[in-house]
């Protein structure tokens, strides 16, 4: 029996209630697929700031780098909204991909066919939708140096090296190839200086891998393209903020934030978590919808751990307690049969996993 | 008699047909109202570039500045694609904007009552948006310094300075004063010390405006918002990439980027212009929906000629026009009664105006 260390981050807001969700089902398909988790909690975020007073304190780094992977709730909150900068959940969040060095973050953005009625979408536009946005996640604007402010000018630096498009480039390209084998780079190369040294370093990287079939888009088109046909796309490949922007648009195509997942990627240890926030105005009150975590701790076992049977049963009973018509808060007017709260969705989903 | 002089830059692509329907129904509302126009043609783009080897002429500069209004357009094609930067189309587009001095882009997503049914989003979503973009167009990362390129990085600056950021905004607390008194104003300003320059400016200019509701939204959920219930925004105010993006989403909610106008404003002499490119795979077919240009020439009758009464007329015709079911090509499939060309839907907008 195979042992693998997990280190959980819940943050703040629903993060742990929604973390807790992620463990039953892993522990659910642990017992069956012969597997076994140990976990390993680390603080980040808010509920970080407040007990050791630094978002991220050394200790979560060490105890994430000494697992198999970490899952990750949510971190922030207006509670630390008028922290200084470095001392802001957020900054901490920033910091430590930045220290694991999870370079590429995987966005899918998949529409439940049972789904189908619950987006502000068509059904007819959205049904089958089944796009991966990859996103380069350590460079860019977010990064960049010269960065500041006085009272009179601010100033970022969106930036990036060539290596650092090289290598967020064959993630795309790879996973493109076990896809459809369509990449789409997502740029602003008719205004920005960046974005064509972007456009020139992914089409160079095209060339080992000829089976995939390379397009390129302004991110003002992309903008209108996901809404307007989104079943054009397999794989988009883009940078940091471009992509911060494309994939939170593209969530909206499943209808729920609280369905989608993500994984971030590129290092020793990955990082897998919901793309959605902390959303304090409804932590506590068990209405959260826990899909997005459970669907993040699938992405783990498939990604950091190689466990695709155990993946696979995730993710059929996610699909079979949607079908059943089991729905949390947020997609309770779609098609549902009994409303549930975050725990009774937690459970049915381990039950059939 | 009132005589306006109206610079026409047609541009590539379907530039010059547009302009032409535009040109047709001005001429037809200047008898009824007591007005006339005098037009100057002037080069922009690539077909400046053909024939005087620069894609902005300084004729073209002067042209503008001695007009009353300049109507445009659009520009760019794939022929010109490879030429040196600072011989292609948008570089002129961009120094023709910076040169001017147009620094606040207006660009109101209004959705048709008779064409809800063209989005592909759901009608009761999109029912009733009207809504107004104020994008800062003459900063930020369009412009700042330092940028460029070599073989192994890029980088542009996203910088805007107080004084930038003062006049935008007070140009979106205007507009909020004449609409529903709401400016969202979006930003990152959790990761970009610009955006935080930028919030609290923002928040600093909106005390001159106790009636209107100031909110802030970040980039990437204000990109999800547009889509998940637009009907929650009346101004959104931000930067110049930022609004590139969020205006060019925004305008998939009408259902067709044929049908969306912009008024580029701030300066001496503004700029009336559609919102979609020079589309050249559609160029001299008679397909091109003139609609959206036809509306931007009513915007500058408004904004920069005073002239209510015949930007009304024109109005109050476009909509006659697609209530009785005429429609051009892109928008066929939605309650057509009649598709027509796009000199046949200038005629009728210019019957009824
Ligand atoms: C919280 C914020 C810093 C973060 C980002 O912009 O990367 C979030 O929006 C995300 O996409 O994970
Ligand atoms: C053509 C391009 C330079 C331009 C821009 O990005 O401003 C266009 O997308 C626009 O929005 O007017």
């Amino acid at each position: 029996m195979k042992t693998y260390k997990i280190a959980l981050i819940k943050g703040d807001g629903i993060g742990p209630e929604i973390i807790d969700e992620a463990v039953k089902v892993l522990d659910a398909v642990a017992s069956c697929c012969d597997i076994e988790f140990s976990y390993e909690e680390a603080l980040m975020g808010g509920c970080a700031y407040d007990i050791t007073g630094d978002p991220l304190p050394q200790e979560t780094i060490n105890i994430s780098l000494n697992s198999d992977a970490v899952l990750f709730g949510a971190i922030g909150g207006q509670k630390w909204d008028n922290l200084p900068r470095e001392k802001r959940p957020e900054s901490g969040l920033l910091r430590f991909r930045k220290e694991l060095g999870v370079y590429a973050n995987l966005r899918p953005a998949v529409v439940y066919d049972e789904l189908v009625n619950a987006s502000s979408l068509k059904p007819e536009i959205v049904k089958g939708v089944d796009l991966m946005v990859v996103r380069e996640l350590i460079g860019g604007i977010y990064f960049g140096e010269p960065k500041g402010r006085d009272e009179n000018r601010g100033w970022n630096t969106m930036v990036y090296t060539r290596e650092e498009i090289v290598r967020i480039a064959h993630q795309a390209f790879k996973i493109a190839m076990t896809r459809s084998k369509r990449v789409c780079s997502v740029d602003k190369a008719n205004v920005l200086d960046v974005s064509q040294l972007w456009r020139d370093v992914v089409t160079e990287v095209a060339e080992e891998y000829p089976e995939v079939e390379l397009s390129h888009m302004y991110v003002d088109n992309a903008a209108m393209q996901l809404i307007r046909d989104p079943k054009q796309f397999d794989v988009m490949l883009t940078g940091n903020i471009f992509g911060d922007i494309l994939s939170d648009e593209a969530s909206m195509l499943s209808g729920s934030i609280g369905l989608l997942p993500s994984a971030s990627v590129g290092a020793k240890i990955g990082v897998y978590e919901p793309i959605h926030g902390s959303a304090p105005d409804i932590a506590g009150q068990g209405i959260a919808n826990p899909i997005a975590t459970i669907s993040s701790a699938s992405m783990m076992l498939r990604y950091a751990l190689g466990e695709n049977d155990a993946a696979d049963k995730i993710d059929a009973a996610i699909k079979r307690a949607l079908k059943e018509g089991y729905r949390t808060k947020d997609l309770a007017q779609f098609d549902a049969k009994e409303v549930c709260s975050t725990s009774e969705m937690g459970s049915i989903i381990a039950n059939y996993a």
